[in-house]
């Protein structure tokens, strides 16, 4: 059985009997209740996840898949391709929103390059050695406040399967198995998070032109018009947003992806990183580690995720509403509500990131809190009319 | 000229300097335009706020107004009103949600009695000394993550200017006198937060009762029914909530406050939490000091704030859509919009103080950085089609 077989027939569902204690935790707390709201939802939603209702997740991860895309030939973007690999190195250095906001959050950043189209002179895996690497992950969390002072070297983690995709307007994004690859690649990065002591994972992503990839792919999920699911990405004009929704409008009649088959979508109109992030969440239902969401990009593959693996959704968390049309529908269409409203358009998983300290303040209060019982308070009683 | 005479005829306007140089420093930062949203306006409107675009906000504090309510004998709540003064010592030993959180976001809670009915044997202020008090605010800051494993002690501040208001149905909650006082009180208490170098105030509360006074107050601002601004507070019964939209209609009709009167609605139908609230917002513009609402209650003392000094709004920064029904009303009156949507509705300041992190790591990436010619890529540019 390959690792993606092993992903979809996994019938890993949510531990209610975890739920159910994690709800009664809360309800005896000395407060009103259901009083913190979504706060309260997260966590009862990580006890369901990891089968356990001590929430431990203050080791926490971020991943950012980082590739190029071949649509940029066709003028959809502001920046050109070599931005993709600037950045990837960026974050190898801790000089990227998401890397400054994964500090400040006490979470460590991976960044992957699962195909960026040229060679990252950044720091790297290899150059790290295993020991160092396992040191400096244990350090941040040892460190402390302390950390933010001290300037970080993130390794990037080499799993390039390509030098970026193709153009779909031309010719399938990739081949079936390269997608397989991709999905499986992720998945794998889930376990390897999960083995290391993290307790959660935050998605993030880098690739000039992967709103375009991330619009195909809901339009093609959703049965929606491109025009719809299509946003101004990176701050495109509008002629580059006629150009960007006829690109997708190009590449959906030509390969008419088959919505019910989320690698078909995947491979025809999407990219390397949805593939790894589709990946990751799948991963994340398959080792029983919360997975979070960021915008538009990450909910893309989230969706993709879903159709290839039904279930998967229960095991991901939303972050916040991105600025992007598609994010509310394809929200909707995974049954979550997020907690930020931030109009964040930013990726590279900087919206997922903004979810960790407010999750940090809800697992104080979980577990730091009086009950009732202890301040000497009568506890509140459900009404039901 | 009184402290009030003087907050309400300052003409503090926000710098628009100010804030065209934190909106400058945001777009030479390599990232999209706008691309943190919201969070760059939290940024741009401290700037306007404090007359400086750099952001100095690391010294938080929680101000927690605390009072009882006379209107409690109708019968609108669930709990009794014991519960104030009992909640508010826990908060001088730390003990409940909202210092929770004020530890995970590195800020110092500030309980003020301003009108428990009740003589509070908790931690108090003159128990700690002034020199005491000040090593122990300065301790926080200095500890850094290593404070949140240490029990604090909050003294509270000593303001009570009455044992609770009287109950609205039977006679108007309080003298126009002692509602001018509970305003000056708090426009005091933020002028002493800001000499005591705090960059940042989030506002909270504790008193039994007071969804109602709130709601009453909203209803009469807005000349709003009844009906449409009240919930069900903390968890109560169908048949208490129509006492409580009972009472609150039946002390509008016979006291009929004057909506262009801020003070004679608070007076009237308010409590001294809510007046102590609004004056500790009428002083974050007067001391040009940031002052972050959080749920009804400090939502309905911002708009009574708003009434009774115009402009006020400006230098109020909103943090949470509250789950009350209300809410929204409250925020589209102020002009503002919340980042966190999360259904709280526990008080104490919980939304308020949740926001503070969001607003660490916007200042991490603010400061931290590079920009576009640093990592030597290309701005983005402005389209306006």
């Amino acid at each position: 059985m390959t690792l993606l077989e092993e992903a979809i027939q996994n019938k890993n569902t949510m531990d209610q009997e975890a739920m159910a204690q994690a709800r009664r935790r809360w309800d005896s707390i000395a407060k009103p209740l259901n009083s913190l709201g979504l706060l309260e939802d997260y966590l009862v939603q990580i006890a369901g996840i990891t089968g356990s209702s001590e929430i431990a997740v203050r080791k926490k991860a971020v991943a950012i898949f980082c590739s190029d895309n071949g649509i940029v030939e066709e003028g959809v973007t502001q920046t050109g391709q070599e931005v993709t690999a600037v950045v990837t190195e960026n974050f190898s250095r801790g000089d990227s929103c998401a890397c400054i906001m994964a500090k400040q959050a006490g979470a460590w950043v991976f960044p992957v390059d699962i195909g960026v189209n040229g060679d990252l002179s950044g720091y790297g895996e290899f150059q790290a050695g295993k020991d160092k690497l396992k040191r400096l992950e244990e350090g941040l969390a040892d460190l402390g406040e302390g950390a933010h002072t001290h300037p970080i070297l993130y390794p990037i983690w080499n799993r390039k399967l390509a030098r970026g995709t193709r153009n779909f307007v031309k010719e399938p994004a990739m081949e079936r198995d390269l997608a397989v690859h991709a999905l499986e690649t992720g998945i794998c990065l889930a376990g390897l998070l999960k083995e290391r002591g993290y307790g959660i994972i935050a998605t993030g992503e880098m690739g000039i032109g992967n709103t375009t990839t991330s619009s195909a792919v809901i339009a093609a999920l959703l049965q929606a018009e491109p025009e719809l699911v299509t946003g101004r990405g990176a701050g495109l004009s509008l002629e580059g947003f006629k150009r960007k929704c006829g690109a997708i409008r190009a590449g959906l009649e030509k390969w008419q992806p088959d919505p019910s088959d989320g690698i078909d979508v995947l491979s025809k109109v999407g990219g390397l990183d949805l593939a790894g992030l589709a990946g990751m969440f799948m991963g994340g239902r398959l080792y029983r580690i919360p997975v979070v969401a960021d915008g538009l990009i990450s909910l893309a593959a989230a969706l993709a995720a879903e159709r290839i693996c039904p279930g998967v959704k229960g095991f991901i968390l939303a972050s916040h509403m991105p600025a992007e049309p598609a994010g509310a529908m394809v929200l909707e269409a995974l049954g979550q509500k997020p907690l930020i409203h931030g109009r964040l358009c930013l990726g590279e998983g900087t919206g997922a990131v903004a979810l960790f300290p407010l999750l940090d303040m809800a697992v104080s209060v979980y577990h730091e809190m009086s009950t009732f019982s202890q301040i000497q308070v009568e506890e509140y009683q459900h009404f039901s009319d």
